[in-house]
């Protein structure tokens, strides 16, 4: 017997909360149908009728991790050009502890990502989208002479590169990244593409 | 039954490669006993001999990977300063498919150290042997003056910031990101840093 739509739909935010504290805990590899039905206090066998496999509750864990990341308030851009492109640089780093949850979710999927061709070309074309957001601002900030005119896509790929690897650097160290260092970071790696 | 020494250092070479293949084609998420078992047509009976649990395979696998990072031929700096710290980021990137791989399964063991205390304070710790050893050919660079007389530690947590945040976007993308691609990132960056 497969439970009905309405039963499932009230069913969801249990469970997307309860997947959200165990990827939160447990990362991507302790993310079991197990430990989600433990947290949530009901059976595997319940879990089962929802995720047949452990594929499909990491699939529905990134899609929670996606409405999450496009959900959540962020900063309007003060001004166009390199000021919006520092803010949503500024916006991906983990500041808050909501922003930690977030990054060390995203940085723990890409170990099933890797290994899983779809997931792996989901993620390619997510970070595409990155660059290609990231890509808007640096044209405009071409236009006002903020930013050197080289390739576009290389710029974007170098500022999501130096984002994404302060993110990981602060995960794993948090005491020597504090959020204004963090900041300053990013302020003088953008200082440097103004200037080159 | 435990299996004595000399057996378990007979068989230490087929778990090792074993766990290789199954680390580079699953990632941490997919390595089980029963997948290295199968790997290397042996029992999950015989694994669990040599690692009681999951935890103990992961941690088996991290040495492996620190042994064949640190083991592997590297390029000698051709000189010292700015053109060591070149060929010690570049020699970083996922230029190869041994670097593919290695780097595949540092980014992919990300997940099971941002979930476990020990493994993530073992992290933080390589991230700051890195820094450290790139801050030894910032400061010489800055003898030379090759490099502006910033924070050496900001500078190299920026240089090795911008590296892995290449890796990953390449993992995902290779097509995007071919080695001479990478390398121009590297240089550009470097070139930047030198002028700022």
């Amino acid at each position: 017997m497969s439970p009905s739509k309405e039963r499932w739909d009230a069913r969801r935010q249990d469970v997307s909360a309860a997947v959200w504290r165990v990827m939160a805990t447990r990362g991507f590899a302790g993310l079991t149908l197990r430990a989600v039905a433990i947290e949530m206090g009901a059976s595997t066998g319940l879990l089962t009728h929802y995720f047949p496999n452990k594929r499909a509750l990491v699939v529905y864990a990134l899609n929670i991790l996606e409405e999450r990341t496009h959900g959540r308030l962020r900063q309007a851009p003060p001004a166009p050009g390199l000021a919006a492109l520092r803010t949503a640089l500024i916006d991906i780093l983990p500041l808050t502890p909501d922003g930690t949850a977030n990054n060390r979710i995203w940085v723990a999927s890409w170990d099933v990502a890797l290994a899983d061709a779809e997931l792996g070309a989901d993620q390619a074309a997510r970070y595409e989208g990155i660059r290609a957001k990231l890509r808007e601002h640096i044209a405009v900030a071409q236009e006002r002479g903020e930013l050197p005119g080289r390739d576009g896509d290389d710029l974007a790929a170098a500022a999501i590169a130096f984002t994404h690897g302060v993110v990981v650097q602060t995960l794993f160290d948090p005491a020597a990244f504090p959020p204004k260092r963090q900041v300053a970071l990013v302020d003088r790696f953008l200082a440097s593409l103004a200037q080159n």
